[in-house]
């Protein structure tokens, strides 16, 4: 038994687990081969993950540590025997460039495009915090960012050239087989594809075929929780 | 002797040396402590760098090749006991999504920030085909594609963000040193720097400190060649 526990967040679903971050983490243990004890966490626990204030969590024997990239390091550092996630410390360094890539380019982007479908799949006690905190945020009503989706997912799609000029030559982003790299982005994927039906990807995108290899890969761990049905 | 030779687009001042695939090409090379003779080459010498189309070409003892990143991927694999540009298989795969991200990201944007600038710099003979070229590229005269930049730079400095966050936090893109990376990155910018005069980072962006690092690394290489005084 490898001791760790993984606070992870769950809509009214248990199974339904769809943090983009908490994702990175999920793929980067099952990546390490290491087993973990997954807890549904919601919104409005705080004091469950306290003095944490945001999942993933992750708790291990000698304490427990927050933030999907602090955790991906640990692990790196602490399971160094077991598949890299970095594959060497010029991948380690520019997995933090993909992180920031995907937190400054993917994020909100996506979120605008399916925030209005999130709180149909909360916890009822969570739905009142989800839509003060992000109509906060946005300055507007949920309903309202996502209105011109139809529209916006065309920007988008065109905003993704990166990824896209890697994936047409080859199958992962970090290498031969997946990497780090990967479950970053895919975590962004990973999270509309278990809270909205609205489809982020045509189907003859590069980007598509790379996301239906993730949901495969790893025994298929991340196709199994709940999700949408994508058109 | 290395024996070897770089076709190295360069301006009327033959020392102007602006293409920014070129400046990766010299920075590998650099990093790799190669010694290489650089040839002074202009858009209409098509026949010096033939069966070649485009420069960065560089000669070996072997023969040649073009493109930057088989360049590099070149001499990672003929130089391997040399400082390595990518660190690691990781960072070589990686090393190809920032090239993607260079090439998506910020060539166009600043190549229409500055390209109006570009013809006085030029050879008398290359003007006309720069022109026409870049014309029909953009579809309209180039001072009218660079019209708006005082207003066009705000929104390409917001674009810069995921390269900004790394920077917050480290000197180099690439590890504790400068990698290849780092060189792709700033052949943009140094292109923008020996052709124009135009600012395309504020002061207080850690991507114009992290420049000035790139201007003085390897015994201030790139810092050496005719360049604009930056506003």
């Amino acid at each position: 038994m490898s001791g760790l526990k993984l606070w992870d967040l769950a809509g009214e679903d248990p199974a339904r687990r769809f943090s983009p971050y908490c994702w990175r983490t999920r793929m980067a243990l099952v990546h390490k081969g290491l087993a973990v004890e997954t807890l549904p966490w919601r919104f409005t626990d705080r004091a469950a993950i306290a003095p944490h204030t945001k999942v993933p969590v992750l708790e291990h024997p000698g304490g427990s540590l927050s933030d999907s990239w602090a955790i991906a390091e640990w692990l790196e550092e602490s399971y160094p025997a077991r598949p890299s996630l970095f594959r060497g410390e010029g991948g380690r360094a520019l997995s933090l460039f993909v992180n920031s890539f995907a937190d400054a380019m993917l994020m909100g982007p996506i979120a605008r495009l399916i925030v209005a479908d999130i709180p149909a799949v909360l916890v009822e006690h969570d739905r009142a915090y989800f839509h003060e905190s992000r109509e906060a945020r946005f300055g507007m009503p949920l309903a309202q960012v996502s209105a011109d989706r139809e529209t916006a997912v065309v920007a988008f799609r065109q905003s993704l050239l990166p990824l896209r000029l890697v994936l047409r030559q080859r199958d992962w982003l970090g290498g031969v087989t997946p990497a780090y790299a990967d479950h970053i982005v895919f975590g962004c994927f990973q999270w509309a594809r278990c809270v909205s039906p609205f489809a982020l990807l045509a189907k003859d995108d590069p980007l598509y075929d790379w996301r239906e290899r993730m949901l495969d890969a790893y025994g298929g761990l991340a196709r199994a929780v709940p999700a949408f049905a994508e058109a």
